[in-house]
Parts: structure tokens; C-alpha cells; sequence
């Protein structure tokens, strides 16, 4: 028996050898996968699991025997600390056993697709003009190109020709031509670069993709520097609405982010933003709107038109962008006033549109987009879930950084946590909330209309009660860090906003949450949460676990994909034409379902049973 | 009979009705058609001749019978003043009779071209918005403009969108639209305009044209404010080379001179320059470049390479033009370094590609250029002519405005002149300085070689001669109106230089100047010369004075018709494919062709008959 195993862990990708005496989770950390193990490899916890795809591996212990079904045993289920390797292996991670060493916002699936960007290089080589040769510049590099490469160009852009002057030396240059159009020069052999975002009303994603082989070379996330007029997108366009001028800059610090995006994204593999000759960002139609300085005031109010939905093809000096001469920028098309081109993005990276059955599909975020596809027949709503569980408006809430509960339980009274780069604990984060509220709900510490009862770590200060997660103690005399009764109200309504989405759609498809086939998580905060937590305090319908998939920031895999495929451009207009769009305001008895929605658990469906299962 | 008679002046298309005993030269007058009289009407001078198309008119007096030939009295030529109406008239002014009272070198043929343009205006009636239809704005126009007009459209210019918020509430839009862009939106039933522009080195012409029935609605010049950096394109040029943020300057300037004329233009008609969605701008190669950015350094040096040659189309607002939200710009074709756009648009306009036979078509300006169609062959050179002609570099040469002597000759010792506005001599133009070299040549003051004899009006000066025009004494003691030795010697330059280049065409088609049919000779000094007295330089060939004619400013007029049609647009484009270009400096004994054109007289030739009758 050899004393190393080589472990391929999937779907990231990350592969290598390890000792034969190491367990899975151990062999994870040491390949950097970063698997949650809150019980720290002690067996008890159950949240290191994953799945064993091909390979020996020992047999299942008691632990696992009492932690896993049996038919997440025979499915080939383990826990990755109680399992070790006895030949190769190939093992599957679900998303919801990753932790989140790195917040960046940006891990997302793969993006696969065979690379038909529209801009493409070309290199030829270049007579030096003479007297008896004195074409112009553009006509020169136009006959080359038809000559040496076959590929007619009509139409040069003006910024190509100012500065073409650095070139006109040169034997030989990389041209990029995008639909006829001859859009950027550069030295020959240069690689032509494309940059995906996903503009979001929080945090902005970056992808620097190299546009002939279809690789990501970075990935980079930041905050959206908007963030500073208002946290959600209503207060953000009723700002430019009281005051023209603060729509000019929100633009511009937009503008900027990307621009710095593009900066730091090209310095990591020695590029440059000039070598960008195409972007496409993607992003709710406020933020689109914003960014391409469209009016935004008619967004806030009734009946919410957008300036524009269908597709743009915008030059990116036009927008402000700083990239190759000619770049462009394309946006993906919007649906309605609240539901953007991120939602279209997400749509098409996930494939709902192909997918059979009833699927409903979440980008969860500071507006959650719900898209239910009930047979080919798409419809979508947008919740205001608002920041709560990004966590805004949250006593003791804060956004996902080192020293940041992120995942919760209680356990006899005792809270077990953990806390980004495990630092000791300053605040708790939207999956940390997420976890609380339900752990809270799931102990009765809440009851199902959100009131707080009493518990030994239930107090009472400022008037209001609340429950003790870190405890000054705990914490050598700092502040004690604490859910309030006001916390669980801001909660219910974000949950509540997000699964009267959801009802609203499967009533108006006539269908019940136990009818949902699938449900396809997206947004970042959507691949952090833990699913189970999502259904206990009923924002998630109470289905089985495993028809949930966590699949990441799908709307920036879906930006790469239109960044890499003309085709799948189309299919993104193609789903924006599709998809039905229902303003939540307009559906029938909104009232009362959203009433119902606010409860804790799950809500009151005639088939109590999925509810009992999910408190047993 | 009645007492008045309705005249139609052609082809400028003045008409009125006029007292039937007034002459007519004076219903000239009255219509404001300034026809030259240099005698005052006495029938003396023979300048005010004009050809009866049809109508009854007096019959020819002694003063006719003298002056003009029995050809020209059977084709109906008549002498203005010597003529009254007997009945309604047509009558046709040949350029040469036309004074120039308001000098705003826009003249031109009439343009007739039945109006395609690239641009469209359609009005449609607009659904408001409301929850039950939350199209986007964009989409509703869109919709509305396939669904009333049958026009479909695939792409918004982003401009109009960011302005289309002033718009949002109308029940009526017009909507421009080109090659499938929506690139402005209007109140419904705007009319939409077209600006047609003649940047020259030294002047800039201007025309707001109506696209939609193809009629000039106004015209206006002025001033190219460059001339602040140089009379000529090499001293612009060298300029921008010797500090590139110059190019930056002169850009702006010519740019804001574009702006101010938009906006002068459309305020006469009462409209504004938004409503221009469409613009064509013809100049030579360097004020091509210099306006859209372009480098130039490479154009004043060998192998004066332009930066691009093809037809372009720029949005108005990437040139730095303050027209409609997504308005154009079109560039013609330049042909090469020194034959730019201006000559393809004054090709186009003269139809010399049409012309049959051999045919000789030239621009007079600052740079000269020339066109030989030799049976369908057309070459092109340009002649460095300089602005000698314009009035610079001569003593006492100035601009065509009030006060300068523009026609004159030398009667028994005697100058006889005529100034702009008949106001007091205060310098010469152009067009006198021209006359002054001829009747100087032509009595002997100046010989061959350009040097100046004696003459009672020649006198001694500062070490050099100079012929006395307006003496001091006739000037009530301010300094006299001169024409020096230096002055001679660089007409001799300018005018040799046009020669050459007639001369290197020539020889290059095998041909002689006498094989010649047809002259055309466009530009706006060339429309205010007499051709005689370039004749008598030599500067043009010695041919039959009918072959010539001066059609104005034929390159603003090939603007407005490539502003009004593609197919036109498409013609200039061929056109610019089949002309050859002839760098003059690579013609073989160039040096010796030079030097034979700077002689004054035809220049030597075997066939003198020509010449003889020239000087008889």
C-alpha cells in the first residue's frame, strides 16, 4: 500500500497527493479546500460532508452511521473527517459544506463554453509606406489584413486611428476587428482580454478572461463605492431624484470601481486594461441604469419603467470605461424595472431555461430575483429582502470579514460558532444571522410570530429583549454581541419579502413548494448560507435538502458566458423574451400572503407533513 | 402691355416682377442680383453680359453690336443694361457677370439630387405607461415604430436614451432613425436638418439643409480660426509636430468654429442644432486629420502617408459637435496626403467623372488641386499655390472685403478698378490682384521673366520697383495701393505651381493643353477671377474662353449632395478608388516644367497659334 493518495476534489478542481494516514478533511486543508468542520474533525458536527465519486475508501463509522441517512451512505455521502483514503479518489464537494476562507464574491461555477467572442485578433505583417507606396495608415493595415488573414473590415474607429501614430513604426501588429469594425491595435502577438461584472447594489465582481482560450486569469471582488448614497437601490434613485448631480457621481464612482477593477485585475497577470476589448457587465436595472448614466428617477415609482430592457452594445468611452481604444461594453438585457440583467445572467448560466420540470431558481442579494420555470413557462418576481442579511440594520451585523460569525448552533444552552479566519468573534454575518434566527426559532427562543420567550441567554437591556450569542465575558469585557427582538422583526421581513416571492410565483403557476423538482441558489450571500437554516425559519419551502444546489455568483458566470459566446448573447435575449414578469404589488391577495409569509417555519400549507419532517 | 415683367434670374433663382422700363441690369439691381457693372450702365465695359433663355426682350443697340460677338448675340447673349423687356423673362447670369457683394464663399450650383438620406425622420403616437404595460421607454418607441411605420429598428443610441427622460410623458415622438439606430428623438413633426460643411484652410462654408426635401434653408462663412497658426497646412503641421498639445488647440478651435456655424445657421431658420442629425464634412487631408484628432506630423513629410483614407462615420459627438443625441459626421474619402476629402466632393459635384472627353477640373484655395478625366482616366495632383491669392504675402493684398479692389485694368495709363461695395480703395484681393498681373503683362509692364519695366506708374520704392495702382495723391494722402516687384514674383510662385500641375497631368495622359474640352474651375476665388486675365498669365492654359467655367464652390456643393444620398456617398467612394494620385515631386523634370511655368504668357508650347489669339 503506497503512503500517498492523489485526491481530486470536484467540482473545484483541486487536486493533489496525500498521506494515506490523513483523513479527507485533513487532505482538504492541506489541497486548501476549505471544507466547514465546526466540531474541528471530531465527528460530531456532520457539516464536513461530502461525496465519494470514484475510489476505496475505509468504511463508515458510528458517527457517520448516526449523522448520514442511509441513503446518503449508500448515495456515497461521508464525512470527510471520519473517512480515509485507500486508493485514488475522486470526491464531489457540495457547496454547502465550503467554508468561505476568501470573501471575494466572485467563486462561481465554471464556466464552460466553447469561446466565440465577437472581438478577435489578428496579427499581419506591414510594407513601410514609400513614395511609390502611400496608402494610408488604415487602408495599409485593412489590405494586410484581408490579404493575410482573409477577414474583411469595413469601418475603423476614430480612438484606433489617434492613436495609431505609436504603431506606425511597426512590421508587424495584432489587430482586433469586432463585427467589421477594426477596434484596437497593438503589438503583435498581444493576448486580447475581456472583463465580466457583476455590478451588484452591494459588492461588485470582477473576471479578467482571455478571450481566445476562454480562461479566467483573475477574479477580484470589491464593495460598490455607491454604498455611501444609500444601501438598497430605492434610497440610492430617490437621491438623484432630490438631486440631479448625485446621480452624475454615483455614476462616476461606479465608473471608477471598474475602471480600478480593470486596473488591478490586468496588473495580476502582467497586463494591461488596453488589452480589454470588450466587457460586459451585468446588474439590476438600477445599478445598469446608474451606470450608464440613464435616467433612474421613474424606477421608484409606479409603473416602474425602465429606460431600457432589450440588450446594449454601448463603446466603453462612452460609458467612461478606460479599456482598448474601440472596446465596447455590453449589457445584457433587463426584464422589468426590478428585475435586471444580473437575474437574465443568472438565468442563463444556470440553464434554467432547459431545465424540465417545475425549477425555481434565487439570486439572493439586496433584491432577491425569484424565477420559477414551470415546464419551459418562466416567471419571475423581485422581493425587496433588503441588507438584513448582509447585515445592515442588524445590531450587531456586519458584512462577511475576519472576526465575523458566520455559522451558528446552539448546543445545551451553549452557542458554538465560527468566525471568519477563525479571529475572535467582533460581529455576526448574514449566514451567522441566517443560522442564528433559525437556532433560535428551532429552540423556541422564538416563537412562530417572532416574539422572543425566555431562555437563559434571553436578557432584557435598552427595553427590548435579546439573546446572547458572545457574552461580555466571553468577550473580556467588550460589548456582548447579541440577536434583539427588533433583529428577529428585520429578519422576518427579509424572509418574508423573499418567500412571498416565491408563493406568489407557484400560485400564479398553480403549484405548491412540494412540486418544486429543484431550487437553484445563487448570489454570493446564497452560497454562504446554510440551506437547512433557510428552511427552518421558512424562507426556503421545506423540501429535502439535496433538491437544493448552491451554485455561487451565477450572474457573473453568466456575464462570462456572454463575454465568451455571441450565441449565448442570444440566448440571453432569448430568456429576457421568455421569462414573465410579475410586479408582487399586483398579485391578488399580496396582503395576506405576505402577512402569512412573516411567520417563522414553514407556512401554514395543508400538507403539515414536509413541516414536521423539517422540525423533527 | 403691362407695366411690370416677371423675371427669373437662373440659376440662382431670384425672380420678381420688375417696372417694364427699367433695364436689366437695374431688375437686377432691384432682385438683388449683383451683377458687375463697371461703366455704371453706359454700355461701355461689357461686363454685365447675361443670356435670355426665353421672353421678348428689346433688340440689340450699337453698344451690343460692338461688344458682343454675332455667335453670342444669336445664343441670346445680351448686355444687362443695354436690355428691356418686352414680356416675361427667363434669364440665365453666367458666373463671370456676377459681382460679389456679400464675399461668404458659399456660392455654388444648385444642388439637384433626389434626397435619400441616411437619416429618417418618423413620427409615432406613444401608449403612457402603467402597471398592466411596464414596457421599457425604449421598447415602447421601438414598438410603436414597427407597429406604425413598418420600421424596424435594433439599436438605441445611448444619448438618446439618457435624454429621452424630457420626452417620457409626450403622446407624439418623432423618432431619426439611420441604419437601423435609433440616434434621436424629437416632439413629434421636427423637422430634420442636415449640415453640410467646406472646411478650408483659410475659410469655412457652411449649409443647414432640410433632409427631408433636400433644400438649403441657409448658408453662411467664415473664417477658419487655425489661420491664428498658420496661413498654410505645412506651417499647421509643423506646428503640431513641434508641440503636439497645439493639435489639441487647433482641433478645438476648428470644432467650436463648426458649432458656432450650427448654431448660426439654425437660428436663422428658427431651429436648433439638435435637430442636425446628419453631418458631412469635406476638407483637405490635413484639415481632415487636425478635425477628428488625427496625427499629422506624417503628412508634411515624405511619403505623406494620411492616417486613413476610407470614407468614415463618426458619432458627432466623438469629433467634439453639438448636434442631435446620436448624430454623425461623415467624412468623404481622401485620396492622398495633399488630395483630400474637398477634392472628391468637388469631383462629385462637377460630375467630372461623368465628363466625356478631356477634361480639367480644378479647386483654387491655399493648396490647389487638380483633376485630368482623360476618357475615364482621372489623375490627381496638388499644387502648393499658397495664399498669395487670398491676398497674403502682397503688399498691399488683403481679403475680399469692403474696400478692396477686386476688377481693374489699365486704360491709356489710366487704372480703372472696382472695390467691394464700391466703398474707397483700401487694398486688393484676389481676384484684382490677378487682373493686375494680367494688365501688367499684358501692356508690357512686366516682361516674360516677371521683371518690372518702365512705366509712367512704375516708380522706385525702398530699393525695388513697383507699379502705382491708387496713387497717394488719389488716396487724399494715405499711402498708395501698390503692386511691387516682390508682389510679382510671388504671383509668378502661385500661379507656376498651378501650371505645373496642369502640365505634369498633361504629360502623364500624353496630351496637350489644346486637346482640352472643358475647364472647370471650382473654389471661391476660382468663381470670383476673370478667367482672361489668368489666361494671360499663363496661369490657366490659352484655350477658347467658352471651354471654361466657374461653378463656385463646388466642394460645399459635393458636401450637401453626399449629406442628401447615399448612392451619392457610394459615387464619391468610387470616385476616390479611381482616381490616380501623381505626387508632384516625383514627375519626371519636374524642376524644368517649374521653371518654364513661372514665365508670365502661355508658356512655350509648339502650338503658338494659341497663343497669339490669347494675347490679341
Amino acid at each position: 500500500m503506497p503512503s500517498f493518495h492523489h485526491i481530486d476534489f470536484e467540482p473545484l478542481g483541486r487536486r493533489g497527493a496525500c498521506p494515506a494516514n490523513a483523513s479527507l478533511l485533513e487532505a482538504a486543508q492541506q489541497l486548501g479546500v476549505a471544507l466547514i468542520s465546526l466540531c474541528g474533525g471530531a465527528g460530531t458536527c456532520g457539516r464536513c460532508k461530502v461525496r465519494v465519486l470514484s475510489g476505496q475508501v475505509s468504511p463508515p463509522t458510528a458517527s457517520e452511521q448516526e449523522l448520514l441517512s442511509a441513503k446518503e451512505l449508500q448515495e456515497g455521502y461521508r464525512l470527510a473527517c471520519q473517512t480515509y483514503a485507500l486508493s485514488d479518489l475522486k470526491v464531489h464537494v457540495p457547496p454547502e459544506s465550503l467554508s468561505t476562507p476568501q470573501r471575494t464574491q466572485v467563486e462561481s461555477q465554471e464556466v464552460a463554453v466553447t469561446p466565440e467572442p465577437l472581438a478577435r485578433g489578428y496579427d499581419v505583417r506591414l510594407a513601410l509606406p514609400s513614395l511609390a507606396d502611400p496608402r494610408a495608415d488604415a487602408e495599409r493595415v485593412l489590405q494586410a489584413l484581408q490579404e493575410q488573414q482573409g477577414v474583411a473590415c469595413q469601418s475603423v474607429d476614430i480612438e484606433v486611428l489617434r492613436g495609431f501614430a505609436a504603431l506606425r513604426d511597426a512590421e508587424a501588429l495584432r489587430v482586433a476587428v469586432r463585427g467589421g469594425e477594426w477596434m484596437a491595435a497593438m503589438p503583435a502577438g498581444t493576448r486580447l482580454l475581456g472583463l465580466a461584472v457583476d455590478l451588484g447594489t452591494t459588492k461588485i465582481a470582477g473576471y479578467l478572461l482571455d478571450l481566445e482560450t476562454g480562461g479566467t486569469l483573475a477574479s477580484r471582488g470589491m464593495m460598490n463605492p455607491q454604498i455611501s448614497y444609500g444601501e438598497d437601490v430605492i434610497t440610492r434613485i430617490t437621491r438623484t431624484h432630490q438631486n440631479p448631480s448625485e446621480a452624475r457621481l454615483m455614476q462616476s464612482l461606479a465608473v471608477e470601481a471598474l475602471n480600478q477593477l480593470a486596473l488591478e485585475l490586468t496588473a495580476e497577470v502582467d497586463a494591461k486594461p488596453e488589452q480589454i476589448v470588450e466587457a460586459v457587465v451585468v446588474g439590476n436595472t438600477a445599478m445598469h441604469h446608474l451606470l450608464l448614466r440613464l435616467p433612474v428617477s421613474q424606477l421608484a415609482l409606479a409603473p416602474y419603467v425602465p429606460a431600457v430592457s432589450q440588450a446594449l452594445d454601448v463603446k466603453a468611452r462612452d460609458v467612461g470605461l478606460r479599456l482598448a481604444a474601440g472596446a465596447y461594453v455590453h449589457l445584457l438585457p433587463n426584464i422589468a424595472g426590478f428585475v435586471g440583467a444580473d437575474h437574465v445572467a443568472m438565468l442563463l448560466a444556470t440553464e434554467l431555461a432547459h431545465a424540465d420540470g417545475l425549477v425555481l431558481a434565487l439570486d439572493i442579494g439586496t433584491n432577491t430575483e425569484v424565477c420559477l420555470n414551470d415546464h419551459g413557462q418562466m416567471t419571475s418576481v423581485s422581493c425587496a429582502s433588503g441588507p438584513a442579511f448582509e447585515g445592515a440594520h442588524i445590531t450587531h451585523g456586519m458584512r462577511a470579514a475576519t472576526g465575523a460569525i458566520e455559522r451558528l448552533r446552539l448546543v445545551d444552552n451553549r452557542v458554538e460558532y465560527q468566525t471568519i479566519d477563525g479571529a475572535p468573534p467582533v460581529g455576526i454575518c448574514g449566514s451567522g444571522i441566517l443560522d442564528a434566527l433559525a437556532q433560535l426559532y428551532l429552540h423556541g427562543v422564538v416563537d412562530r410570530t417572532g416574539r422572543m420567550g425566555e431562555h437563559p441567554r434571553v436578557r432584557q437591556r435598552n427595553g427590548e429583549r435579546e439573546f446572547v450569542l458572545v457574552s461580555e465575558e466571553e468577550r473580556d469585557g467588550s460589548p456582548a454581541i447579541t440577536i434583539t427582538q427588533r433583529d428577529v422583526r428585520e429578519l422576518q421581513l427579509a424572509k418574508g419579502a423573499m418567500r412571498t416571492g416565491i408563493e406568489a410565483l407557484l400560485q400564479a403557476a398553480g403549484k405548491s413548494a412540494e412540486d418544486i423538482e429543484r431550487v437553484v441558489i445563487a448570489g454570493a450571500f446564497g452560497s454562504y448560507i446554510d440551506v437547512s437554516s433557510a428552511v427552518i425559519i421558512g424562507m426556503l419551502p421545506a423540501l429535502p435538502l439535496e433538491r437544493f444546489s448552491q451554485v455561487g455568483n451565477a450572474a457573473g458566470a453568466g456575464a462570462r458566458l456572454a463575454l465568451l459566446s455571441e450565441s449565448k448573447r442570444r440566448e440571453a435575449q432569448e430568456i429576457a423574451r421568455r421569462v414573465r414578469y410579475i410586479e408582487l404589488a399586483t398579485v391578488p391577495n399580496f396582503q395576506r400572503l405576505f402577512a402569512s409569509c412573516l411567520y417563522l417555519g414553514e407556512i401554514n400549507h395543508k400538507d403539515t407533513k414536509t413541516q414536521r419532517n423539517v422540525k423533527s
